[in-house]
């Protein structure tokens, strides 16, 4: 197909088509003639891919490439892939040199994962993503305990057991791939989004003068 | 006590202390001289929120100031300033006008909340922040079913009951908002961290080819 029908298919206009083709986000179409190439379904395919990582999951480009590059190394196995992923996905933190609450903080984290015993590299962004959280919390005055945090590693198991059951090897790479690349970007946003519609829900049956109903 | 001291107690810099008393996001200090003035707890405990919102929890500075005009409108109730912090965080989002996809979506989402009877506004962000992550999986040919966001929507009240236990309305004002706000934004972090790790032990457990083991 030409590339207004490509744009026409993808939703993303002519414009964006041609920079992503620039910087290599998108493969080259097959010449067809000296000025014009000819996309095929799988341009469609990882144009929506695309749009899904950087609009709805908010992942700068450059990110986008770097997953897109593992998604096209056939050298790269899925977990490492989907360690790509999650690695890319940031914020990247850099802890700072000499701050007993952050070494605190990375303490208690690390001690916490030994304890749970899940395999996750000392590398992992999380941990740090997770220690500057409990360190904020601390210097705030209002320390996270071990027990919310169990609580917190316990729910975050079940949810995350579900939503790496949908990946199945078997099935293509490719499209295993995009699946567990779209699951863990886009079902972390949809499950913010449904904590904070919970809380809105919570609150309003705690702290307005409505009447107490059960929930 | 003096700016000087001011800094080195929150571990904020001087001018930076300067620009947030510029920008009204820290109240003035009492004038102690013609060109000093002094600086009180109350303006070291703003300056650690401050730094908690803006870093931890990658609050861009002019919905700081937001949340913080909340905090000092004693007119604004318990519920309805939990509301700004959660109406404040983003990402804000326009639905496209005439996308089918995001019609069935938004659908989904709004009968999914009726279904649960939560008590949530029909203006609240997270709404469509829900419904875009179900239109970009639906597009992606990956629908989310009802039985996910069923799941998700248990896991979500479960956690976010354990959050707010820890508000106490009879607290005095200032604190327990404070408590509210830091609970809401920088415990949705250590979820996300949290649930990044348990992907990666998952994903470790499952696609690599280390034996299988209990988990």
């Amino acid at each position: 197909m030409k590339i207004s029908e490509l744009s026409r298919r993808s939703g993303v206009s002519v414009a964006t088509i041609k920079y992503y083709l620039r910087e290599g986000l998108l493969p080259k179409g097959e010449a067809t003639a000296a000025t014009q190439a000819g996309y095929s379904e799988a341009h469609v395919r990882r144009l929506r891919l695309i749009r899904a990582l950087a609009e709805a999951a908010d992942l700068p480009l450059a990110r986008v490439k770097g997953v897109l590059d593992a998604v096209d190394d056939p050298e790269i196995g899925l977990h490492r892939l989907l360690g790509t992923a999650l690695y890319e996905l940031g914020p990247r933190i850099t802890p700072p040199a000499d701050d007993p609450e952050w070494r605190r903080a990375e303490e208690a984290t690390d001690r916490l994962l030994d304890e749970l015993g899940w395999k996750v590299t000392s590398r992992a962004p999380a941990r740090l993503h997770l220690a500057r959280t409990v360190a904020t919390m601390a210097r705030l005055g209002r320390p996270v305990g071990p027990e919310l945090l169990r609580s917190y590693a316990e729910t975050a198991h079940s949810t995350a057991r579900r939503d790496l059951e949908q990946i199945d090897p078997d099935r293509p790479r490719e499209d295993n791939v995009e699946h567990a690349i779209a699951m863990t970007l886009l079902l972390e946003q949809a499950f913010v989004a449904m904590r904070r519609l919970a809380q809105e829900d919570l609150s309003a049956r705690r702290f307005t003068a409505d009447p107490p109903e059960e929930c």
